[in-house]
């Protein structure tokens, strides 16, 4: 925990070599797409040694969890509106407007990736999935002290999240924010 | 029409040729993925020139596509049971049976597959998806003749598939008789 909080600490050199190892992985996923490149590319375009990736993620699986664990977060954080439709609304807003944009599908291309990547891929998709599912639960949690409905993250995922997912995978899109509000209201209603 | 029905007449060389290399390419799939092999490696492991797989599908993504929708067609047929509720509960049952099994994301990881391969590839998983929409159309079309509600494919896609191919592809499993049950009745309820 010390050894992740130093390497990580806000300007240092390690911070400036995360920033470009990240960056370095966008770029490659939206050039190739995710299984396209290796991690001496990732290294060599990051500009540090294939031995410091290795160090400090382990594996290209997990440095793209990572990756797209860090930039759902930072563009499509969990809302926290007062109320329970506010924040279902604004999350699903937010999430249909990040998977309908060309980067769109990263979260599921990764998580095919993963699946089919043997045990340790497998771990890590449930690591990054739990994740995210931790921070769901916590703003459904917040509901029932309101007098409002609790709501189970898996229910949220059947009903809201899945469907905007396949609309898009599938390409029977757009997804129009009537369509989006329709599918959170069918889930309070 | 001709040329495709004499290539495809029952016991011919064709039909054999037919044969053998969609038992290569689902061998091709499981061992390696989507996206793993060549026409080439097909072609070899068929038995056939790398000719004969060009002439007749075009491109390995449309050899792909052929070779899911056939297996879709085969293992998950849209039943006729004589009223919605038997065939939305008949048709959920055998689609999660499908996809938890061994090679349950073929469809999913050939949507990905196609989706990141440029125009052909959007064209094939369109048309590929298209031709399972109208079959789920035509099942739902019955409906309304027998006094019985008219679903769009596209709500069965969203509240029925679309939970159980996330929920599959997130580990987010199993898909209990009584999970896949209670999506069919909270869509017709």
């Amino acid at each position: 925990m010390d050894e992740q909080q130093r390497t990580r600490r806000p300007g240092g050199r390690s911070a400036r070599v995360g920033a470009a190892v990240h960056q370095a992985v966008t770029d490659l996923v939206g050039e190739r797409g995710y299984g396209g490149f290796t991690v001496s590319e990732v290294a060599a375009r990051a500009g540090v040694a294939d031995t410091t990736v290795y160090r400090r993620w382990g594996s290209l699986e997990a440095l793209l969890t990572d990756v797209t664990l860090t930039r759902l977060n930072a563009r499509s954080p969990m809302p926290d509106t007062g109320d329970l439709a506010g924040d279902l609304h604004t999350y699903a807003a937010a999430v249909a407007r990040e998977i309908s944009g060309p980067e769109g599908l990263a979260v599921l291309r990764l998580t095919v990736a993963l699946s089919g990547s043997g045990p340790e891929g497998l771990r890590l998709r449930d690591s990054f999935l739990a994740e995210r599912a931790r921070q769901m639960q916590s703003m459904l949690d917040r509901a029932p002290a309101r007098g409002e409905r609790h709501l189970d993250a898996l229910t949220v995922l059947d009903h809201v999240m899945a469907p905007m997912y396949i609309r898009v995978l599938f390409g029977a899109g757009p997804l129009t924010p009537e369509y989006v509000a329709g599918l959170v209201d069918r889930l309070l209603g």
